[in-house]
């Protein structure tokens, strides 16, 4: 019942700190507000220590990366895994550049992750050392289909065990996998790619999730990628013909803000392997 | 008569420097064009000194502050001064850690204000030298109610005596004091806060009202707190049932756009203690 | 026929690195995607050689610049010419102050430029090395008027002879000239300019439009400069009446999202001279 899951965000309402691209900054803090939870941003090094200790968990996305917020994520990583508060790693653009891919390694490495949230073609580049990225989204090639989804769910298992992390592939279809299970999710529409930053959307609500579900933690990833998805399929049954992708994404933290445990329990579309 | 303020903005339209923070740079430089003056956004030492100077007022704002940033605070807030151009603090986050702390103390210690607007647990950590600040919202336990507010009145502007700022203390009570008179405005809607940046959006209105009415400070500042609670009062009232923060958020620019001298008359609750 | 870049565009998806400023990137990110291109953002020194070597065009835009990202604009444009990439110039705030000015001309100095875009304000900034630019809007005095429409034609293909450049200056009538040729616009609306970043937006666009369509540069620009402004109309015809500048900002980028060649035909209103 992922329901429950959302009924605990609202009634913990944890605070999240975000390391995050300037890009979709704006739109990570409004779905946080949106989902009952409340956002904090801080991104200088000698901020991050304090600001990650009031919070319950950290989101880190190197969407638009530089040498000042890399030292950040670092800190605030290390003091969130003393404390131990959930944190997630958004790799944005891992295997677009040796820097992006290198750092989300350098992150890997060096910090207790909860979740690791990406795409296909980042998600390969972390296990493989390579990926074929294109920019900041997938190559289709790599995608997870009705076809591969059998080798996928092994995929994202296998990191899992060998990550210790709880990985999240977001696509036209999304896993959530530990080591031992695959919650395998059909929630979602393909207009979602045409905003930017619903991925990054989805990186902020994560650690929410989780902070609010301590003790279960694969199904509060599992609630909080159903819940983007499910709120991208009521987002679209109000959008009017002439509109396009901005309003998309507004109907969409619209829906979050709305979004209950009995329409996730309604809506969400899963099965777990 | 704070209708006239307003009225004073579309008639000057001042350009307003912004040293803020980048969640919510957007909205404020939409809603600082929707009340119809311009803003213009520079954060880099070598450029601020001269972007300051074009300008009428200048808004610093600490949400995402960093050490670069900093400086461009100090540069841009000394030649604001010097110029006697009108200049607002909003101490985002002040109490929440050391670093947030000491910067809106030393903007206090170096720079002439003219107005300092945040909420009370910012406002009581700049008092106080502590707060009780969770993250960049007030703590509930600091709120300004009907059962304190003589106190809280008497608390702005003892501040404001010994500031000689202007104080804005926004919430579900707004309090615009200075050291002989305090506006109590009853304003806005409790939603806002579901709504990344509404108050970092009046931070960017506050030094367009001043700029435009430099021989009423205190009115323009409370016509700017009142335009803005008005707004969330007039953009709730056109929300359809399914819409939530994200739609929120326009529908109040929205009304802003549209706000003028009649409209904020008729709409603006307030008395004067 | 503009309508036939417009198809190649969605039909090549070309991928766009922008260096742009954090006030306007969120709406950059998203037109870019509304016209059917992709959008991916980076500023580090260390990372923006290998983002835009996998892109095929830059945009470079000054308008929140600082020491770090005008090192990163100078790589990434040699890169960029290296590669034979097509590359964009908007000099937000040219004029404003001395570092934007500088910044500008030692781009135009050291990088081929394909496009530069800016309001006129900006573009005489350039040209004369002094501008009466007011913050980051053009001066109303220096405006392209039906009077001095001729002037203007020639004094655009001068500066385009000059540069190599293709110039696009956009205000209430557009102009894009190369040295032989000046496409003269009347497509958009007054209330454009109550949105923040429409010109960062169409400077997004353009780059993506010379990407697709290599060999008809000239008509290409025209082309996204025709499509800006014609959603601009369409979005208007969407807009209720107590909406105002930020619903219109999301009607906007709705109406680029539903462009199509045919569209833009029926509603593109230029002259050549």
């Amino acid at each position: 019942m992922l329901g429950i899951c959302i009924e605990n965000v609202r009634k913990t309402c944890p605070l999240v700190h975000n390391i995050t691209n300037y890009v979709t900054v704006n739109d990570v803090a409004n779905v946080i507000l949106a989902i009952g939870a409340s956002p904090i941003m801080s991104d200088e090094p000698l901020d991050v220590e304090e600001i990650t200790s009031i919070c319950s968990a950290l989101n880190i996305n190197i969407g638009t990366l530089n040498q000042r917020t890399i030292e950040s994520m670092m800190i605030a990583g290390k003091k969130s895994n003393e404390l131990n508060h959930p944190v997630l790693l958004d790799p944005v653009g891992a295997g677009a550049s040796n820097l992006r891919t290198q750092t989300a390694i350098q992150i890997m490495d060096n910090i207790k992750l909860d979740v690791i949230r990406g795409n296909i073609s980042e998600i390969k580049t972390l296990v493989l050392g390579s990926g074929s990225t294109k920019g900041v989204d997938a190559d289709v090639a790599d995608a997870v289909t009705e076809e591969n989804l059998d080798h996928m769910v092994e995929f994202a298992k296998t990191f899992s065990k060998k990550t210790g992390s709880i990985i999240a592939i977001t696509g036209a279809i999304d896993l959530v996998a530990n080591s031992e299970q695959c919650y395998i999710i059909r929630n979602g529409r393909a207009e979602m790619g045409k905003i930017t930053g619903t991925g990054c959307q989805l990186s902020g609500l994560i650690p929410a999730f989780v902070a609010a579900n301590p003790n279960q933690k694969l199904e509060a990833v599992a609630a909080a990628v159903c819940t983007m998805g499910l709120a991208g399929e009521i987002g679209m049954s109000h959008l009017q013909e002439h509109e396009g992708n901005s309003t998309y994404r507004n109907r969409i933290i619209d829906a979050i803000y709305h979004m209950d445990g009995k329409t996730l329990d309604e809506g969400a579309k899963y099965e777990i392997r």
